[in-house]
C-alpha cells in the first residue's frame, strides 16, 4: 500500500522506520489505524543496518571462525533489511513515504513536509506525529586521520579484509563488543578511552573486570587519554604514547540525537541538548507530537525504543485510558565476551542515596562451579539493595551469559521482589544464573545475622558455597 | 576435627556427604551445632565425582577442543574433591566418620552404626539423623555386553582415549549431554531409547526439537526399542536393527535411590519403591529422621537436594518455627547444546487440568533475532498458562542458554507473576531471554483480543516481531 494519499488525515505520521518507528507503525495498524511511515534511508534504521544486527552477526562470525566474516555479516544484514523493507512496502495499512520528514505545525492535525530523494516534496497530514529520527555517532575529528584509516559503525561492516591492527576510540559498548570480535578475527586491538576507565557508565568493578579480560586476551587499553594526532599509520596519544602500524581507527565515542531539520522549532517542541523532551509515553510538550527512541536521549537501545513505543501506541490508540503505569526497568547489555548487563538505578543515583540504608553484595563469578568447569576466571555480580528489605536498587553482571540472566533482576525490580524473597528461589546447578541465589545468600548472611541463632547460616548451602573458600 | 567422640550426642548425624549431606552438615554448624558426617566414599558424592562436575567439565573440554579432554576432566574433579575432603577433615564442628551408616533405633536420640573400611564398627548417637544416601544408576544388564565395552557414569570419566563409536542407552539428561560431548570429541554417537521419544519427562515438542538438533549433528537416534543383545562389537536392537563397530556402550537409563543397608526397617522409616517418603522439610514419618536428595526420589539434582537441605536445616536448628512456606518451584536443566530447561508443574499435571482454563504459548527460537545473528536453527519455548490471568503453570525451553533463562519463569511462578504482568517487562535486545517477552506478547495477543480496539496489537512491537513473519 505504498501510495500516499495527500487528501487523507492519517491517525499518525511516524518519522523514521527504525526500532521505535517500526514498532509504533505496526502497533497502530493493529488497532485499525492507517499510518504514514516516513523514512529517507533503508527500513530498519541503525539496528538492522549499522547496529545490533551486523555487530552481533560479526561477533558470532568471528567467534565461529567464518572464512568471510564481513561478507557473512552483510548477507545477514541485507537479508533482514530487504525483508523489513518489503514488509513495509506491502503493508496494507502503512504508507511508506520515502524522504525526510519535517514538522511544520504547532497544532493538530499536524502537517509533515516530506522531501523525497529527488528533491520533490509532499505533505502528510496526521492527527499525531511520532518522531523516531534516531541518533548519529558523535562527530570526532582526529587531526591527520584520513578516510583510508577511519572506520565508523557505518563503514565498519563494509570491510573486505580483517585489519591487522585496529584502534578503538571510546571504551563503551560498541568498543567492547568490537574489541571482542576483532581479537577473535586475529587483529591486534588497542582501545583509547578519554575517561579513566572503560564503560564508565557502569560500576568501577565492572570496568576493572572487563579490562582484566581484555588485557588477558592481548588488548592494549589506554585510559585517561585521547588520540591527539594521526600521522601516516601512527596514532599519537595526548599522554605522549604512540600506537604504530595502525590499520584502522574505529570511532565509537557515543551517539547524539538526530535533531536537525525535523522542524522541531516550527512545531514548538521542547528540545534540550540531550534530545527531545518526552515522558514515558513518548509525549512531548506539544499535543499530538511524540518522540520515541534515541532522539529523546533517554535510551540508545532497540529494547528501550521498543518499550516506550509500546506505551506510545497505547497513548495514541487508547487516548481515554489513564496514562498510568510507570515505565519498567530498562536493562543495559553489552555483548562482549563475557557479556555485561545491568538494570535499575544508575551508579550515580545509588551513590547519592544515604549509605546507611543500603548494602552492596558482590559475587565473584569464578566462585561459581560453572566457572570452574568452564575455565572462566573473570566475572562479577554487584547488587545494591536496601539494607533490611533487600529491595534491589541496581544489579550489574559481568559473566558469559549476563544479558540472559539480568531479566531475573529486571523482573524483581519491576515487581518489588527483594533479595529476602529471592533467597528461597531454586536455580539450576551448575549455571551462571546461580549468581542470583549467591547474591541472595550474601544478603541473608548479612541481614539474618541480626537474628538469634545465626539464622543466616542457612544460606550456606552447598550450591552457593562450593569453591567459595 | 576428624575425631569421633563415642560419648557424645550430636545434634545431627548426616549419612552421605554429597550435595544434600554437605549442605545440611555445613548449614547446621552455622547454627553452632556439631555434626557427625558419615561417608564411605569420597566427599562430594555423585555431583563432584561422577555427575555434574565431570560431565560439565567434559562438555566444556569437548567444545573447547582440549587435547586431553578426559585428563582435563579428571584433574578438575580431583582438585575439587580434594578440597572438599580437606575442608570436611579440617572442619572445626564436623566429625567426618568414614564408613557406611546404618540406622538402628526408632526413637531419638538415634543410634547410627557405622562400618568402617576395615570392617570395624562405631556407634554415632545423634538427636537427628539426616539420610542423604543418594542414588545409583539403574542396573540394566545387556546380554553379551562385556566390561571392555561397558561404560557407566562412574567409568566414563576414566577413559583415556576418545571412543570411535559410542552407543548411549537411554534418552534422558545424561544421554543428551554426553551425545553433545562425544560428537564434539569426534565420536560417532547412537542413542537407544526405550520410549518413543527422547527425554520423555518433557513435552513432546521439547523431544522433537532436541532430536532434530542431534540428528543434524549426525547422531543416530533409535526410539521405541532396546539393545536386545551385544555380540563382539555389534549391538542388536529389539526392533531388528543393528549398530556395528561399537566401541563403548554407556548405560544411562535413570537412577534409583540407594536404600539398601541403611537400617530403614529397623528405624521404622516409610519407604516406597520410589524412595524414602519425606515432606518438603525432609521430615520422614519418624521423629528426628530426615531424608534429603536422591534418596527420596523427589529430586535427582544438586540444586533440588540443596533446596530441601536448606529447609531441613531450618527444621532441625529452629524447631519451634512453624513449618510453613511451600517448597519453591524446582527447575530442571539439561546442559546439552542447546540446553533444555523447564519449571513448574509436570507435563502430566498440566495435561490433567481442564483444557478450557488454560492456554499454551509456543515460541520458535529461530524467530528471535539473536538466533538469526548466531545461526541457531532449532529451539523452542513452551509456556502453559491460565487463560485470563496468565498465571504460569509450566515453562519449558530449548535454547542455547535455556538454563540461564529459566530463572525468570521460576521467579514468576514462585511469586505469582503472570504473563499479564510480564508483558511490560523490558528484555535486552538481542538475547534469547527475549523469548520471555515474546511469550508474554503471545499471551497478550490472545487474551487482549477480547477487548475492544484490538488492544492486543500493542504486543506487536519490533523486538518481539522482527523476523517473525
Amino acid at each position: 500500500m505504498n501510495q500516499h494519499d495527500p487528501a487523507r488525515t492519517y491517525r499518525a505520521a511516524v518519522i523514521g522506520a527504525g526500532s521505535g518507528g517500526l514498532t509504533v507503525a505496526i502497533g497502530l495498524t493493529g488497532f485499525g489505524h492507517e499510518v504514514a511511515l516516513i523514512e529517507s534511508g533503508p527500513v530498519g534504521g541503525d539496528c538492522t543496518n549499522v547496529g545490533c544486527i551486523p555487530s552481533k552477526a560479526l561477533l558470532h562470525a568471528a567467534a565461529a571462525g567464518h572464512t568471510d566474516p564481513f561478507g557473512t555479516v552483510r548477507a545477514k544484514r541485507d537479508g533482514l533489511r530487504d525483508r523489513e523493507d518489503a514488509e513495509m512496502v506491502d503493508h496494507e495499512m502503512i504508507h511508506l513515504v520515502r524522504g525526510r520528514g519535517r514538522l511544520t505545525s504547532r497544532k493538530g492535525p499536524h502537517v509533515v513536509e516530506v522531501t523525497g530523494p529527488d528533491g520533490s516534496t509532499v505533505e502528510v497530514v496526521a492527527e499525531n506525529v511520532v518522531v523516531c529520527a534516531g541518533s548519529r555517532p558523535v562527530d570526532f575529528g582526529i587531526d591527520g586521520l584520513d578516510d583510508e584509516h577511519l572506520l565508523t559503525n557505518e563503514s565498519l561492516f563494509e570491510l573486505e579484509e580483517v585489519p591487522s591492527k585496529v584502534v578503538l576510540v571510546g571504551g563503551g559498548a560498541i568498543s567492547l563488543e568490537m574489541a571482542t570480535a576483532f581479537r577473535d578475527l586475529g587483529s591486534a586491538v588497542e582501545i583509547v578511552e578519554m575517561q579513566d576507565r572503560l564503560i564508565a557508565t557502569e560500576d568501577p568493578l565492572v570496568s576493572s573486570t572487563i579490562e582484566a579480560v581484555l588485557r588477558e586476551r592481548g588488548v592494549v587499553v589506554h585510559t585517561g587519554t585521547t588520540i591527539h594526532r594521526f600521522d601516516s599509520t601512527t596514532a599519537h596519544l595526548a599522554n605522549g604514547a604512540t600506537i604504530d602500524d595502525v590499520d584502522k581507527v574505529l570511532l565509537a565515542v557515543g551517539r547524539r540525537p538526530r535533531l536537525d531539520d525535523l522542524g522541531l522549532d516550527a512545531a514548538g517542541v521542547t528540545v534540550t541538548k540531550t534530545g527531545i523532551t518526552a515522558d514515558s509515553f513518548g509525549r512531548t510538550n506539544v499535543d499530538g507530537i511524540y518522540a520515541v527512541g534515541d532522539v529523546t536521549g533517554d535510551t540508545a537501545t532497540t529494547h528501550g525504543a521498543n518499550s516506550i513505543a509500546r506505551r506510545t501506541i497505547r497513548a495514541i490508540a487508547l487516548p481515554k485510558l489513564p496514562k498510568i503505569g510507570g515505565a519498567r526497568a530498562h536493562p543495559n547489555a553489552v555483548f562482549s565476551r563475557p557479556q555485561i548487563a545491568s538494570v535499575g538505578m544508575s551508579v550515580d543515583e545509588v551513590d547519592a542515596l544515604p549509605s546507611i540504608g543500603r548494602r552492596r553484595y558482590v559475587v565473584q563469578i569464578a566462585d561459581l562451579d560453572r566457572a570452574y568447569t568452564d575455565d572462566v576466571a573473570h566475572g562479577i555480580a554487584i547488587v545494591d539493595a536496601e539494607r533490611f528489605t533487600g529491595k534491589i536498587l541496581r544489579a550489574a553482571i559481568v559473566a558469559p551469559t549476563a544479558a540472559e540472566i539480568i531479566g531475573m533482576f529486571t523482573l524483581a525490580i519491576d515487581h518489588g521482589i527483594g533479595l529476602r524473597k529471592i533467597f528461597a528461589t531454586v536455580h539450576p546447578y551448575p549455571t551462571y544464573a546461580l549468581l542470583v541465589g549467591t547474591v541472595a545468600d550474601e544478603f541473608a548472611s548479612d541481614t539474618f545475622s541480626t537474628l538469634p541463632q545465626e539464622w543466616w547460616a542457612m544460606a550456606r548451602g552447598r550450591v552457593a558455597r562450593r569453591l567459595k573458600r
